[in-house]
């Protein structure tokens, strides 16, 4: 009898969860609101609804674990430690301790489902784990995982093992700091990579050189609010100097710091994900150069730099099932 | 009947081994000058020379393995890769292909001791090595290792795993870029940390200081070529502003190269090791004060900044029987 895993991806806005199979299929998936539960005293609620859809997907099938990808993860405690945009406290809240906004989500289904194991980790390193398992870094011992979305994640794995730390919070390529002094990031400091390096980071490249240059571009049509890495690559496919040289900036803090990285771990590849990565080669070249050219001699030429191998939709499912790993 | 190991440190100059209990004290030794064989047609010679001196220790003891710290040594392989100051050619040598200068030092050594185990990586790995079985590291699990010489060398260990990487080779944060630009470094690139941090990178420090600065300083009665970083403690040591200046823009570089390494791999703690090390307060203070201002919140007060705790003179060679592990 086939054997499963479980995925369960905890977002800020949708919480998808899915029947993985050894061969990284999504078998049967569900998936329901997080920000129908947006409160700190919600979050028992927001539990029960989880289990239930475990219990629903489990339904006559045999599984192996349940892996989470959730915020602010620690893989140690299985708890979600002050996960920024989760189950905050209400506005008229009388006691607003941060210290009690630890959410040991792995003992709370550990007691719905006694005999499973359940294991929890951030994104990032959940992306990292899914690549492992079912996507572009099967077979590698130690590669890097970066995820672009709005912040930069990552996920560094060596020898075979994730890097976890000794808090299980290890693996924030993101907020390095690569510029000191420079962009205010939302972590309170400044100059860290993903203020560079994000969809944030790329329209806040564009909107400098828009200030700075007096290109035309069809990106000063769009506002703020409406800019992402989508408007980006479209202008940059039709040649836009502006948007080529955003990503040639980005390319160069990008490619810097992962030369920085890979000094530092050796790895076999490095594996990009996320909306920005599907700028394709208008990211990935300036990226490659800047970073053969910043690499120490020993490593050029060795490190492949590699689009995600998971299906976008089902990327963030997959990676949560790869904690757990490949069913066998 | 107790254990030992036997530890060999290769340096440029000399070549140091020793026997070593599992107290971590070194019951016999033994050395020879490297610089006796300096080309690449006396390197049999060499392992001659050591193979006997390791026979020679080995004489009558219990001995769990032979464990060896050299330059640019690869543990997967355990050769030598083109190190820089050992076993070059002779100026009027005819065939001068770098691609022969790989040398496998631990499957000679087996030749000689077929049923010992013989292991090899780079100086400041083993030095991470030798402070996880006999120093200061002694029960971490995630740590950084320092080592501040000539250059800065360093080794990460995670989830109680040395980092190697792919091609055994990890661990080169002395050649992570933190000024894009920056001074030019023996690797041929520019801006490295080494540059900046290492008895070379205070020296420069020093250097370009007295050129900017009116500062009075008994460093300045000192050439280029005598200055080494003892005289820049004793002169801090004195209050001197120019030497104080120096230690605290080393800490500014350390410091802040030191937070975006605990970003990664997230270490109980740093351990400094070496001869600017030994500068103590100077070195430490300011490093600690902006490895705390530029680490993410998560990780602030919590990384220990540790001095070596492995007796200076027997280090290299209890770091190299480190590579082995402690005799159990």
């Amino acid at each position: 009898m086939e054997e499963y895993v479980i995925g369960v991806d905890v977002g800020g806005i949708n919480t998808s969860l899915g029947l993985v199979d050894k061969a990284g299929r999504m078998i049967a998936s569900d998936a329901f609101r997080t920000s129908d539960y947006p409160y700190f005293d919600d979050y028992e609620a927001y539990v029960e609804r989880l289990a239930s859809g475990i219990a629903a997907l489990s339904e006559g099938a045999r599984i192996q674990g349940v892996g989470i990808g959730a915020p602010a993860a620690n893989y140690y405690t299985g708890q979600m430690e002050q996960p920024a945009d989760l189950f905050r406290f209400r506005p008229d809240e009388a006691i607003k301790d941060p210290k009690r906004r630890y959410f040991p989500l792995c003992d709370q289904l550990e007691a719905w489902f006694p005999n499973l194991p359940i294991r929890m980790t951030n994104d990032a390193n959940a992306a990292a784990l899914g690549e492992m398992a079912y996507g572009a870094a099967r077979g590698m011992r130690d590669f890097i995982m970066i995820t672009l979305g709005t912040g930069l994640g990552s996920g560094f794995v060596a020898g075979g093992q994730m890097i976890y730390g000794r808090d299980g919070m290890a693996g924030e390529l993101g907020h390095t700091i690569v510029e000191p002094g420079g962009r205010a990031c939302a972590c309170g400091r400044r100059g860290c990579l993903e203020t560079y390096v994000s969809a944030t980071g790329v329209r806040r490249t564009a909107f400098s050189l828009m200030a700075t240059e007096l290109w035309d571009s069809p990106l000063r049509a769009v506002s703020w609010e409406n800019f992402d890495a989508r408007i980006l690559t479209e202008a940059a496919e039709s040649g836009d100097p502006l948007a080529v040289e955003t990503f040639r900036r980005t390319g160069e803090q990008l490619g810097r710091a992962l030369a920085n990285a890979v000094a530092i771990t050796s790895p076999e590849a490095i594996i990009l994900f996320g909306g920005l990565a599907r700028a394709g080669h208008h990211l990935f070249e300036p990226t490659r150069a800047y970073m053969e050219e910043n690499l120490l001699e020993n490593y050029r030429g060795k490190v492949r730099l590699l689009p995600s191998a998971l299906p976008a939709a089902d990327a963030a499912v997959l990676g949560a099932a790869g904690v757990i790993g490949r069913p066998f």
